[in-house]
């Protein structure tokens, strides 16, 4: 006897070039993980398309069989998106990965989902343009799924998230229909703007095979700053006077004082020992003394906050050695306690001080260290809670619980930029309420009528 | 015998105090036009909401009597979207008109649908806080409207669409759901994005009672300049290089040579005869050496191609001289033409010059003049169809026509910023093709089962 998940992948192996299918097991397992370290759930058979026609073929052959599909391409989400729950064909977007196009006139480029978005950047910088989105995984992931999870990164503050950025899509659906959303003009209202229902919604709408993006020219100046302060409570309450002095920083970055301790084991800078915070700041634009005198403008307004002066990276090299104090934070914090769950709040932006106490609290509770740090100028936190063996596991989703439900408490959601996916989709509901999530599952029918994208993903099962 | 819309008529009578209800025939008919010049056709009763809850009432006695529903506020609108095609209830939404709340702290403001957006910009202000979309109108209309619409301005270029800044909003649907989207915090990704759905569904999703916007720092510092040049290639070439030299002006607006000889009769600055197009360019920023700085080095940047030095406001009298020159075009034209028909297309930034022609070309073939400006630097342009007597509207409907398929033809859309509404819904399948506008109406149908809510817009009647 067949199943049919034999079936469509006997008719798979008909469609395809043999190298284009993954069916060894070992590699299947490795296209069931991402870094939400959430477990392995491995499809049973992978395909690596290169075309809008084939992920329509796949669909075709996955309704024919009720089978389910998943998208995946970098496999470096934060909340399990790709992970086959029950199995089914993966679609690797991972041969889509060419930059199709690149228009300094028109400041867009096309490109396929699999391009690397570190690389995409880079490319556009030849040019003289920018793309803005700078979610921390660049050198990783890759746009297509910067779309799914309408991702973000420390400059969302000035320049938006990837959302802002996608003029149009061209889309696979269940149905097997190939749709060309939006549009290559900068602005347009024409219909509904399918083009943002589908950026964020993980993968579970549509296959994404193309992207028009829109482009800005490259500032060509940019300050950093280091400032510390004795408290979360003042560094918010800095965060504040900047912004309501009329100053918009493109990064505006805050490390709580467990994430600082931790920051201090390889960063090129001393702390205080009694630091409670501390905030990066980067302004950027095209006049250099304007960009220099901004930051300047920033200590100001913040020097009677903060504890100790303020550093102002004087060259590239000092730059780099404040960056990265943030970056290899998550490094750190792993050499102190070898497992951490990441969390991604976002909390209006008053909340802040409250949101990082509510963590904290949360973890002295359950006996827990947690290291909050993240887009403070945007009220998004990753709390980290940090722990040392797997059996604490059961505590430490109680604690991510309490986080999240406390930042929906103060007025904020339980994802900032991650996405929903398989790690919170119990915790919807109570963001958002039933009616909405009600409203959600009536629209993901529309688009997916034998609820065969990506299953489980967002919403709880029915 | 009682028909439907009586028997509606007087549950309306008896569930609403009688000031709130418009029964009489010469107010209806006010309330049946828009800017759009599309004829006037008046809803049946108009009731004067004040909260979510009686915006559900009338959904209520719809719903039984199945009479349709359309939104209505400021009345300011350029393509139709509310007229009350097949009568019914209109539900206004103007005293629905008070600013909720402004946070300096979480800089967001809270906003009910009738406020004026002129008002608010005010009243943001005065905190030392930004809200950049200014549609033309903003005198006239309302927050309300131009989320239906997704509304632009010329700031558009650098600060984006009505669309970047609705963080959240209270809709009723017409299923009677009041359902809040969205969220308080700047970033948050929980869910599919329901609140850039409704963003630009013009009042065919449902009504919106609230709105929660992100605002922006003030920026202290604006510099303003105005650039002749031979030709609208010549300008549209300047638009490129300011671009691509990384310059980012909040604004870059175009006249070409007809609408610049309008502008002529009352601006403060002579043009020469055969001048061909001009630019009015704006730059911001927090440091007035920076912000003037970078407008003269645009000026620099654009000499070559231009016609005559580069004009550059000294003071706010002469800033506001420039803006003039803008501003009065369309009361201009007026006298030059007393009818026009106003368009709304926008390309990709490097078919500008071909878009300018062509519309051109199709007025000269039809013996009709036509201006041309709009937002250069997004690309937005409005044709204006110019024209004396009534009897020569059906060879201007022929002329909008064919300047819409061209827009479309240059890989442009029907329309930037004024919304599909009844104007253009006959275009709609030309832009995005038959698929999309299925799935469109298929999506429409989950949130208005009845087909209750402002029909016969965006989509031609099935």
């Amino acid at each position: 006897m067949t199943t049919p998940m034999q079936a469509a992948q006997a008719e798979l192996e008909a469609a395809f070039p043999r190298e284009r299918l993954v069916l060894d097991r070992e590699k299947l397992e490795a296209y069931g993980r991402d870094e939400s370290e959430l477990g392995t759930f491995p499809p049973n058979v992978a395909v690596a398309v290169e075309s809008a026609e084939e992920v329509r073929t796949i669909f075709a052959v996955a309704s024919r069989h009720r089978v389910p599909v998943v998208p995946v391409a970098a496999r470096s989400g934060k909340s399990g998106g790709v992970l086959a729950l029950q199995g089914g064909i993966a679609i690797s977007l991972e041969r889509m990965n060419r930059v199709l196009e690149i228009s300094p006139d028109d400041l867009i480029a096309r490109v396929q989902p699999g391009v690397n978005t570190g690389l995409l950047q880079a490319e556009v910088e030849k040019h003289g343009l920018f793309y803005p989105p700078d979610p921390n995984s660049l050198e990783l992931c890759s746009i297509g799924g910067n779309v799914a999870e309408n991702a973000g990164g420390p400059r969302a503050l000035k320049y938006g998230v990837t959302r802002e950025y996608v003029l149009g899509l061209t889309a696979v659906l269940p149905t097997g229909e190939i749709v060309r959303l939006g549009k290559r003009s900068i602005k347009g209202v024409a219909g509904y703007d399918l083009t943002a229902l589908l950026v964020g919604s993980e993968g579970t709408l549509g296959i994404v095979t193309e992207i028009t993006l829109k482009l800005l020219p490259r500032p060509r100046h940019v300050a950093t700053g280091l400032v510390v302060f004795p408290s979360v409570a003042a560094a918010a309450r800095a965060v504040t006077k900047v912004l309501t002095a009329g100053i918009l920083p493109r990064c505006l970055e805050l490390l709580d004082d467990v994430a600082l301790a931790a920051a201090a084991r390889t960063s090129a800078y001393r702390f205080p020992a009694d630091a409670g915070a501390a905030l990066l700041v980067e302004t950027d634009g095209n006049d250099a003394d304007a960009v220099f005198g901004e930051l300047v403008r920033l200590a100001e307004v913040v020097q009677s906050d903060a504890q100790g002066d303020v550093i102002v990276a004087q060259n590239e090299a000092q730059r780099r050695d404040i960056w990265e104090t943030r970056r290899y934070l998550s490094v750190n914090l792993k050499t102190l306690h070898p497992l951490k769950l990441s969390e991604d709040v976002a909390v209006p932006r008053s909340r802040i001080p409250e949101m990082v106490e509510r963590a904290k609290a949360v973890g002295a509770r359950l006996g827990l260290a947690v290291a909050t740090y993240g887009h403070a100028g945007d009220g998004n936190l990753h709390c980290n809670v940090l722990f040392d063996r797997a059996e604490e596991r059961p505590k430490v989703d109680e604690a991510v619980a309490e986080i999240l439900r406390a930042a929906v408490d103060l007025g904020g959601t339980i994802t900032g930029e991650h996405g929903v996916g398989l790690a919170k989709r119990d915790f919807l509901a109570y963001e958002q309420g039933e009616a909405v999530v009600a409203l959600e599952r009536r629209l993901k029918a529309v688009f997916d009528p034998l609820g065969l994208l990506n299953p489980g993903k967002i919403f709880p099962p029915a």
